[in-house]
Order: structure tokens, then sequence, then C-alpha cells
């Protein structure tokens, strides 16, 4: 374990029955086959549902399509990435010796998946009490402050400035349908891009909403382009 | 709740404290506002994290990617409508007059969200013990017959006939990069569908496995077409 492990832990607010749970937790591919990866699918399954439960029982009038909005926010890798960094998680990365010259334990990806391997080891070292208490600790202010109008990290904006780089012309967002009484009405939008023939749909509880949620579906979209 | 609840809750092996969740479980969206979405929402990570948790221990020497793969064969939504099937969903269905006539009762899509609303009324019922239980009983055989050389249902082969069906040329899978020693090498594939402009690239210890993901990952963008 490495050698600063008390303070780590401390950063934590967790202390593992099994320290060697916390290495593995710590231990990028790049340093070799005993890694953290298993722990990360774990983690992230983990992750998930701690923050359904906490969403759901937060926001009981929510529909799904925001609570859904709400902890695909929470969960992001940036999210994550800067949760590592008030863990000050770097410094303990074990990383191979090409990882560790490109400056990987800076890197949001592997910050990110850091975290979600911390909570897969919390799991199996105490269950799942434990990783809600994880989860609040260290998401802490962020989760509290939650509401419902939380602006959505801007999606639209991001797929416009991806369109407008590469000169295309901007998105148009239609309505396809809208459902429900005026209280609870659902607005299903649409938005087709044409130069990358990549169309997408979502469904909220406004036009803005459900804009966004469009929005971000086609930025994931054009990531793996 | 349906009249004939002490007969489904035999079929489920599971009995609610609270028979209203069960209820609400059953409720789809067409009738009304008070629906099984939310339920649906939280079943969806408290599923994805009970599979997790099992695969993980069952496969304690298989690596994320297949873990992953495994995983998502064993929560698609065809599979999710089998285990309603079996477990005689169909008639308990609460559903609006439009999808009754439609037969609704009968959609795959509505089958699987329900056994998934099922699981997060049983979570928020009794927890995530009683949650491995159900999960247990219902996926049941499928899931103790699982291994890692399970086939993957075959995603290259419906990625081709998705292909053919429309004119296009065959997809090409491309080995991107080997890493690893040889008694655990990682493959990454890719594939680009010129037809579509959509690439997907994936990561596992064979070729083929990652042939089907990279494929996986292409018939669900093209879903979305």
């Amino acid at each position: 374990m490495a050698s600063n492990a008390k303070q780590l832990q401390d950063r934590l607010q967790y202390q593992f029955s099994d320290p060697q749970l916390l290495t593995l937790a710590l231990s990028h591919r790049s340093c070799g086959s005993n890694n953290n990866e298993r722990l990360e699918f774990l983690g992230d399954a983990v992750l998930g549902m701690a923050i359904s439960s906490f969403l759901f029982q937060r926001f009981p009038e929510a529909r799904e399509g925001d609570l859904s909005r709400i902890r695909s926010q929470v969960v992001r890798a940036e999210s994550l990435a800067e949760i590592a960094r008030k863990l000050d998680l770097g410094p303990e990365l074990l990383l191979g010796p090409g990882e560790m010259k490109s400056g990987g334990h800076r890197r949001d990806s592997i910050l990110g998946d850091t975290v979600e391997a911390l909570l897969g080891a919390v799991f199996l070292d105490q269950g799942l009490v434990a990783v809600e208490a994880c989860v609040q600790n260290w998401f802490g202010a962020s989760l509290n402050t939650l509401t419902l109008d939380t602006p959505v990290k801007d999606a639209k904006t991001a797929l416009q400035e991806w369109l407008q780089a590469r000169g295309k012309p901007l998105p148009e967002y239609r309505v396809v349908k809208t459902e429900g009484e005026d209280h609870s009405r659902l607005f299903t939008m649409s938005c087709k891009i044409d130069a990358v023939d990549e169309t997408a749909e979502a469904t909220a509880s406004s036009r803005r909403k459900a804009e966004q949620l469009v929005a971000e579906k086609l930025v994931k979209k054009l990531e793996n382009i």
C-alpha cells in the first residue's frame, strides 16, 4: 500500500478493512495486469445505483427524464475527475512508467475511473451503506445543492460549437410530439445533423430540457466519430 | 392492486410489504401520471448493480471488457422481456386504453421496462438483498449457466444483415492495437461504416470478442438512425 495510505484514507473519510482493495483501486492498467479495471466496472454500477437511489428519494416529484438528466450530470467523467482532484488522488495513483511520464495522474479519464474503482472497492469492503456514505462525503455540496432546474452543462452550445468549427449548418430542433395535460406535459424533441447523418430524440418536461437531452446524445455520438 | 396479486407474487417469489409498490410497478405510463417510469429509472440502476456484483464474484479472473459484454447481454431488453414472459407479466400490466388495444401487454419494451420497475419496487420495499434474491429467482438458469465463452447474441451477423438489406458494402474490422503479454493479451478492433459515417472501437481479450463488441456498438447506433 502507498506509504501515505493513512492520510489518503483520512481524506476519503473511509478506512479500508482490507487495505489491499485500496491499493488495487489506485492501480491503473498501465502498471500491470493486477489493476483497477474490474473494480471500475463494479464501481460504475455501484455509483449509478447510489446516485439513482439518492435522486429518487431527493426529488419525489421528478419525472424519469429529469432524473436521468441530473444523474448523467452527476456521474459524468468531468464531475468525477473534479472529485478526484478535491480528494487529491493524483499523487496516489499507481501508474506505469509511460503514463507517469505523460502526466497520467492529471488526466481526467484516469482520475474519474479511479473514483469509480474506489467506490467498487468500498462496496466489496463494507457494502452499499458504506458506499452511500462515501458518495455523500465525496460529492458533498454538489449533491445537496442540486435542483431540478440545475442547468445542464450546456450540450446545445457544445453541439453548436462542434458544427461551427467544421463549417456545418447549425442544428435545428423539432417538436416530435407533446403528451399529457397542462401540469404534466411531456415534450419529445428531435434533431437531425445532416452533415454527419445522425439523429437523436428525447423526451422531458420542457422543450428546453428535451433539447438539451437531444444535444447531449448527439454530442456523445459525435465524440465517437 | 390487481385482484390476482397473490398469484403474481407467488410467481415473483416475492411478497411486497407495501402492495402499492407492486401496483405502481405494473402501471405503464399510458395509464396516467401515476406510472412506473420513476421505478424503472431506479430499477435499471439496481439491476445493473446486482448483475455487475454477481458477475464480478462469479468470474474472478474475467477482464472488465468481458464482464461488460456479458452484463449487456443479461440486461438487454430482449432478455428482460423473456423474463417478463416467463413470469407471465403480460396480463398483469396496467395499460391505458390505447396501449391495451394495440397489444402493449405483448410488447418487448413494455415488458422489459416492467421487470426493471418491479426490481426498483423491490429495492424500495426491502432493499438490495431482496433484489439480489429476485434476480437469482427470475434470471435463474440463464445466470447460472453463463460462461465467459457464452456467445454474444450475434451482433456481427445483425450488422451485416442491416447493411446487406440496404445494399451497402460489408463491414471491415481492423486491428487498432494489441497490448499485454501472451497470456493476457488485449485486442482493440475498430470498424467504420462509410455508408452511414459511423465508427466504433472496442477492446477485449480476443479478436472475436472485440469484433462482437464493435458490432454491438454499431448496431445500437444504427438503431437510432
